[in-house]
């Protein structure tokens, strides 16, 4: 049933075992010249951490703050300590590194192993990575933890569509880690050779790095015939087997022994109340070689507060709303565009294209959302529409805690956009 | 001084250990589908093996064998203990597959943090992998090696030479492995930059995946101020980590614990005599998931026989001749394009371009070597060049035990061919 003890932990054993794996850390991290020089400078004493409550009190690491520590002022121990590095892709700029003893590689892996063999993986499994390895940590993070799982593991890497529908097939493939995107293309090439994926072995897909929705989650699951579960991990926090889907698809479980996630105010830094969409905040609780403390991952989620019908106790994290940096503040309200398209594509009556305009009329922010209607709906009577606007404006508002004005349009009347839609307008001027 | 215990074994030593495991190999080898069929096909009684000498009585595998008994046939364990696949790349027609057990990998990575260190790679070293990851052993094969030993590993992957050059100077990187023709094309990179690659902490390039000569190792040392050392592995046999040169830089050393290596003549499959050329074969005698037993690699090498200065006994290879499949047979003696190459190379006199033309006089096969001369060498003198020819036709007769027909001709009157020389032209009627 569970691959390891620490999956069956109790909320206060967690939390027990989280307070003291975070005083260790803090004695650890303060070791680092970067922590060492921080914690002087906001005056902290590590050893005053006296309650998981004290988490509150102490410095935030941004991205900002590991660029500028590059390459190695993070590292809590000597750099021959360290067997691997990571690199973080950044398109721009100085990358951020990170480094990894053996413990901790193993330790990592261990928390792969035991994603994978909570959604139903087993040594007896065969499992294809369709990651690209090397530096990103998709490849080798995933592939450590099914050789620790004990499945035979095929490196298969990113790209060559035939090979990796050859590989899937020879081997009679039963799990693989594949990106959403890839695994629908990939359907079109299964089209062509004439073969139904759906009549493989495959059962499980492990899938991440790219936003997806639930939608295509379900459309992934039929084309398949296997089941899809979420992951969420990133380079700072190791990569993947930071949290994830259990069987019951709703959620990401956070491993809580490895990991102390915060939901805090992007705008603030503030813990937003249980349940609230916020910016995720990281602590390592397991890192000896370069732990980091209170990490601002700029993910947008909510810890979800009912407690999982599976049974483990460490506390579930949404589906990812987006980026901090796509956060609108209106009327005093933290909203993220992700909350709203989720009304708006859980009615019928909406068609596939919405747009966002903020405006500002003389000292008051407002929201204004154009939303296309189906054909079906678009009907003459002005009472029916009136009707359906009041009630967009009335699930908005529940959702954004801000009412805004919604106009209906007809299909195809809003600007289309190539590539990534462009979906907010902020017409409020600035600095005024 | 040594990485392990197996470094230090005596011959005699060695030659018992390899008995010993010769036996288990055996045993475990007919546990699988293929080798119980073959085993009982040549009527071999696996316990008769009673002396190492026994080993040229039992069948070879061929590259064909393990292609027909694809996906799993050459299995001796039950694929579920299997962690890891690698599939040869396989320009055409069915892959083959290697599977390893987890101790199976786990050797291998010894072997392989074994030869790094016999080069002088240390756990304080940084080391980056710039081979594609995935299926290919060189990857994962070398990254494990790395990792085992203690490096600071980056697994850096193929290409993005800006990126490659980056992590270089960045992370102070003291070790690297890299193909030849890569890390000349650098230089080029470098010379852009403005970068002294000279003026790098890098001490150390395990060089494989590749043919290169003597000279371009010579070249690329002086370019980077570093040692280049040989690697020899194959996918059947694990990959990188088989045989790797010592710090002598004279031949490669076969990890003669884990491997016994046979020198056979190609077209026989008999033993050659000792220090003479022939197909390398290779038995494993440490794999428990898919053992192999007398693999005929194709590869033409010969062991060299004098005692290493280095102290270990464990045979060495020399540097790679060829392909089997470049073999000529000329009045009963095989004979190598590379070993009238490398003669040829070894004088002053002799410019860049030759050519082999085996022709038939009735019924005895002749060997025509012409041979361009640099011009400061081609004089008028017909007696100095007589003197000349001669001594070729000596020297090359010492080496291939066969007389040629020496032509001395001028610079640039043989046809230069674009791309892979063609060198061999065999005028002798087939089927006469
Ligand atoms: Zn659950
Ligand atoms: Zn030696």
């Amino acid at each position: 049933m569970y691959y390891d003890e620490a999956e069956k932990l109790s909320r206060l054993e967690i939390e027990r075992l989280q307070l003291m794996r975070l005083q260790r850390t803090l004695r650890q991290a303060a070791k680092s010249p970067f922590y060492k020089e921080r914690f002087k400078e906001c005056g902290l004493d590590v050893d005053a951490v006296k309650s998981l409550d004290d988490v509150k009190s102490l410095p935030f690491t941004t991205k900002q703050d590991l660029r500028d520590s590059y390459p190695d002022k993070v590292l809590a121990m000597p750099q021959s300590e360290m067997v691997r590095m990571h690199v973080s892709s950044g398109t721009t700029g100085t990358p951020t590194v990170i480094y990894h003893t053996q413990k901790d590689l193993d330790w990592w892996a261990s928390l792969m192993a035991r994603c994978m063999h909570m959604v139903g993986l087993r040594r007896t499994d065969v499992f294809q990575n369709m990651s690209g390895y090397g530096l990103f940590t998709g490849g080798l993070g995933i592939h450590c933890g099914a050789e620790k799982l004990g499945c035979l593991t095929i490196p298969a890497g990113a790209g060559n569509s035939h090979r990796q529908i050859k590989l899937l097939m020879d081997f009679k493939v039963t799990g693989i880690h594949i990106i959403p995107s890839y695994a629908l293309y990939l359907t079109t090439i299964f089209a062509e050779l004439g073969i139904d994926p759906r009549t493989l072995p495959l059962r499980i897909a492990l899938v991440g790095a790219e936003p997806y929705s639930e939608e295509s989650r379900r459309r992934l699951e039929a084309l398949y015939d296997m089941k899809c579960y979420n992951s969420y991990g990133l380079s700072e926090m190791n990569g993947p087997g930071v949290a994830f889907e259990c069987t019951e698809q709703h959620g990401m479980h956070v491993w809580e022994d490895a990991y102390l996630p915060e939901i805090v105010d992007p705008a603030t830094g503030e813990p937003v109340p249980d349940g609230e969409y916020g910016e995720l905040v990281m602590t390592s609780l397991g890192r000896e070689g370069m732990p980091i403390i209170r990490y601002r991952t700029r993910d947008i989620t909510r810890f979800l507060t009912e407690p999982c019908p599976c049974g483990r106790e460490h506390r579930r994290i949404d589906r990812l709303q987006g980026r901090c940096d796509d956060m609108m503040i209106v009327k005093g309200c933290n909203i993220f565009p992700m909350q709203i398209e989720r009304i708006l594509m859980s009615m019928p009556e909406v068609g596939e294209n919405y747009l966002i305009i903020l405006e500002r009329d003389g000292f008051i922010d407002n929201i204004r959302v154009k939303v296309e209607i189906r054909d079906e709906f678009f009907v003459e009577d002005m009472r029916q529409l009136g009707s359906l606007q009041k009630r967009i404006a009335s699930r908005l508002r529940d959702e954004i805690l801000v009412t805004p004005r919604v106009e209906l349009v007809e299909r195809n009347s809003l600007p289309k956009s190539e590539g990534k839609a462009k979906r907010v307008v902020d017409n409020r001027e600035r600095g005024a």
